[in-house]
């Protein structure tokens, strides 16, 4: 690239294009995405047909979509001047990560964690903490309280993608009250854990929970995610927010979503059960080590060259989550937990590949 | 605001919370937005929910909706490497501004135009000139010419959102192929003016032109946009942008919309006429100078206190946009050319309102 054809681009562009990519070649079986294996049921995708048939297309959403907004706030258990929603959690964190960060700045998000977090805050250039996980991939309070102490804003993922690693509520409540950081907390997966630190948003505001509906919910395709904060902040994230942000059908997709929670989340207790299931036959495995979970995902280190057992596995039709080019996770790779039969194929093609590769270090 | 409690957020963002508003009371005839006041035939409406029916809402939208964009590039006449896909051009503007803008930054957005341009440079850090409108509100080559050269981005709307200026092709390529800012040309109101910068994005590696289905399309309650640029400018805007920012059902719609492109484009010379009468009718009302226009708003100046006109108005049930708060607008109101009969209202309620106002100084 010409700098001078390009010198209107800020200087950490150039470095972070196309930094996060994917490679997704085209499997049967699609264990890569933490997505909910299970669809909507027809009669509630005809149910979001009907609410979206008679509103008006050629008109613009509602500026602040209060009603849809209090709905939400209503389905969380939290007051509806908490809220904000996108497109997906990770609108709203661009936003508060444009609300919050600059060059000069600090974010600390412990490594490793979901990729983007960090690539976000470095295209608006502000510098990148990592420390806060031990060494078994576990959140440490004093690591994370020091390293607080140096940064104007924190993200911890919790459980954490993809080492699953939890906040324990009565630190994160010492951490948030004795700091003067934001604390982001992202759920993504809290309803395959249970713990949250919503009630946390009511008093502290230096603290935003995120939320999405593309996991448990099973409405991935649809990219919803909402925040929670204190309302004396709410205003200011909100105006590092794009207006008419959500559309006509997405907002109709989630009321009924709420309105079906039990159907839709009907089968997390399935999924869990098959997590457990999952995780003993893969501890079983030749040089397999496994990560606690408490999501819809597993984490597990193996000692053949994990890129070549991927390979393998994407070669017998089993498409999962190489991971091991996040930091500290060399060895690694990430399974999503799926139907039972997709699980069984899962683990078939990982023996087979285990089989197949010799242990060894990385190609 | 205490200080201590919410110095995480970055100093800019106190003074501009909750700074782009609405004021929008109920009212039976809506003439604000700019919108096309003709929504989706039911049949093309049933035709989105046919194709969205079988896929997995599940699942993610792909990384990179590569057929989509191909088609959407097939539409527009481009390169599908030069075209990116977003909630509304309003997200592709504030990617492009990520990639471009911060603390000690310049964009030059010539004033008065759509407010949102100012206020997403200004959460940025970046600061904003605003030369470049004479005092006709026409584009000024040779204002813009010496603004830009100190400016890293230029935001031009073309035709412009409220004045309605054009700015000429030559002048444009002019402007974009001797100076090294990037050039923004913001297209939403094209369908209704007919002249396009899209071939200047092939040779031009410093300009972007931004399209949306919201006005022309009738499909401003679905959020969609679209930017245009050269090859090798993508892949650093691309990364200023979120993955899976589209959801599957507005591919689904934009798909069916640029299928049946005559029908919901239909129309607009309806529209285009009924401007024409509409600006006749309201040159021949008292105290009203009414402003060119080629797009479907028309921009008028009153002799009476704008913001009593427009509450006159909405008691009678029409609802325009007051933008006399716009820099250089202090005498200015802009109507959305809608349906005859509400254009009719429309005339009628300013006449009312003509009558029961004294002219004067704004209140």
């Amino acid at each position: 690239m010409q700098n001078t054809t390009f010198q209107f681009f800020k200087q950490q562009l150039s470095k972070l294009a196309g930094g996060y990519k994917l490679d997704v070649p085209p499997c049967p079986i699609k264990l890569n995405q933490n997505e909910n294996p299970y669809d909507w049921p027809s009669t509630l995708k005809q149910a979001v047909f009907e609410r979206v048939r008679d509103v008006d297309w050629n008109r613009y959403p509602p500026f602040v979509p209060a009603d849809f907004t209090s709905k939400v706030a209503k389905y969380l258990g939290v007051g509806a001047d908490q809220v904000l929603v996108g497109n997906g959690s990770n609108e709203l964190l661009y936003a508060i990560f444009v609300a919050t960060l600059e060059p000069g700045r600090k974010v600390l998000i412990p490594q490793p964690t979901f990729t983007l977090y960090k690539l976000l805050a470095e295209i608006l250039g502000a510098e990148v903490l990592t420390a806060g996980l031990d060494d078994d991939m576990q959140y440490d309070a004093v690591a994370l309280e020091t390293a607080a102490r140096d940064a104007n804003v924190v993200v911890l993922a919790s459980p954490n993608n993809p080492t699953g690693s939890v906040i324990n509520p009565i630190d994160l409540e010492h951490l948030v009250q004795t700091t003067h950081a934001l604390w982001i907390v992202d759920e993504a997966y809290f309803e395959f854990h249970g713990e949250t630190a919503l009630e946390l948003t009511r008093t502290c505001p230096n603290l935003v929970v995120l939320r999405t509906f593309s996991k448990a919910f099973a409405t991935a395709g649809l990219r919803f995610g909402c925040m929670v904060c204190h309302p004396n902040a709410l205003p200011l994230f909100a105006a590092a927010k794009l207006p008419y942000n959500l559309n006509i059908f997405t907002m109709a997709a989630v009321e009924t979503a709420m309105e079906h929670a039990v159907t839709l989340k009907g089968r997390l207790e399935e999924i869990k059960r098959e997590r457990e299931r999952v995780a003993r036959l893969l501890k079983a495995s030749r040089g397999v080590r496994v990560y606690p979970s408490r999501s819809n995902f597993l984490l597990f280190e193996t000692d053949r060259d994990p890129r070549a057992l991927w390979q393998s596995m994407v070669n017998r039709g089993v498409l999962i989550r190489d991971v091991s080019s996040y930091p500290r996770l060399e060895r690694a790779l990430r399974v999503s937990i799926g139907r039972p039969e997709e699980n069984d194929a899962f683990l078939k093609a990982l023996e087979f590949a285990i089989t197949e590769i010799a242990p060894g270090a990385k190609a």
